[in-house]
């Protein structure tokens, strides 16, 4: 089901500009070609369980887009997996990007439906079985069940908020496979 | 193959302490249990494509672990994507996770094998067309490729570093499927 606008004459829902939404439609639709984007990070190991991305440009809508400053985030481990705690670690991002992409999606979503959201706030809950990560056992290395529980304050059915939800990206990164290629270059 | 202990005497190698790891390693063989962990984020919406998250406790090695204090995230949208880019946006927040996880992973089990390793890192992109988000196309939602180009500063092999890296819980979360469950509750 293709996202639809609805007919209100409010251009903001949800804190979403609701006329820039659909002109980004229109504009896709009659050139596919601005819908290729590429997102990009850096990263460089800061030792042990350190390490920090710098994220910046990025493609999208037929350019390269600049930003002013980057954004960079340290990762570590917590101490029971040998890290100092300097950070969030990995999969613990996996899960800030996984709520904020269903947050975003729905709160979009909903805005290009007239449907008003009140409030968003989630839980999630990641399981791993470290016996993969190490080795140990023929378990998956990645967590093996991830729960988000999502409380909306809005007027709107809960089947089709979860529905509007599900448009995340991140959320089909994550549900389903996609082809990773990772190059090592020596030196 | 399981991670292998080396025989080398410096319990040190690339920053990661070697012992802790042989400890954790032999501690999880002989009570699998602990090999459970729970990883979890709240998120908060903001407005529009803002919302934050917090990362504090987890559930691992059979107990509950508080950090003292929680590390928070904004996510946001670039213009170009309504938003005000007032943090990375969701899905370069992935592409940091699977960075951080495939040096962090590298690192470790380079140590367990007695490898020293001098320097990591990486370059990600991470390719998606926006008509998925958007309902236009049957095309995914997510990102349809992603490639990791990482350079390594070690006297090992380029192929059995690539396939360390590949330990990664990140690298397996993105690379596979995976059961997410999302639930709404409305108010």
């Amino acid at each position: 089901m293709p996202l639809q606008m609805s007919t209100t004459k409010q251009t903001t829902i949800n804190g979403v500009d609701v006329d820039a939404l659909t002109k980004t439609i229109d504009a896709i639709k009659h050139e596919t070609n601005l819908s290729a984007f590429q997102f990009r990070a850096r990263n460089t190991w800061l030792g042990g369980g350190l390490n920090h991305s710098t994220i910046q440009g990025f493609f999208g809508a037929g350019q390269e887009r600049a930003r002013a400053a980057s954004f960079t985030f340290k990762a570590d481990e917590p101490p029971v997996l040998l890290g100092d705690d300097r950070g969030a670690n990995p999969v613990e991002f996996v899960l800030h990007a996984l709520a904020a992409c269903l947050t975003t999606t729905l709160a979009y979503h909903a805005a290009a439906r007239g449907i008003e959201i009140r409030s968003i706030s989630s839980e999630l809950e990641g399981d791993l079985d470290l016996r993969g990560f190490l080795g140990l056992a023929d378990v998956r290395k990645g967590y093996h069940h991830v729960r988000v529980k999502m409380h909306v304050a809005s007027d709107a059915p809960a089947d089709q908020l979860a529905n509007l939800a599900k448009f995340s990206p991140v959320y089909d990164i994550v549900a389903n496979s996609l082809p990773v290629e990772v190059i090592v270059e020596t030196q």
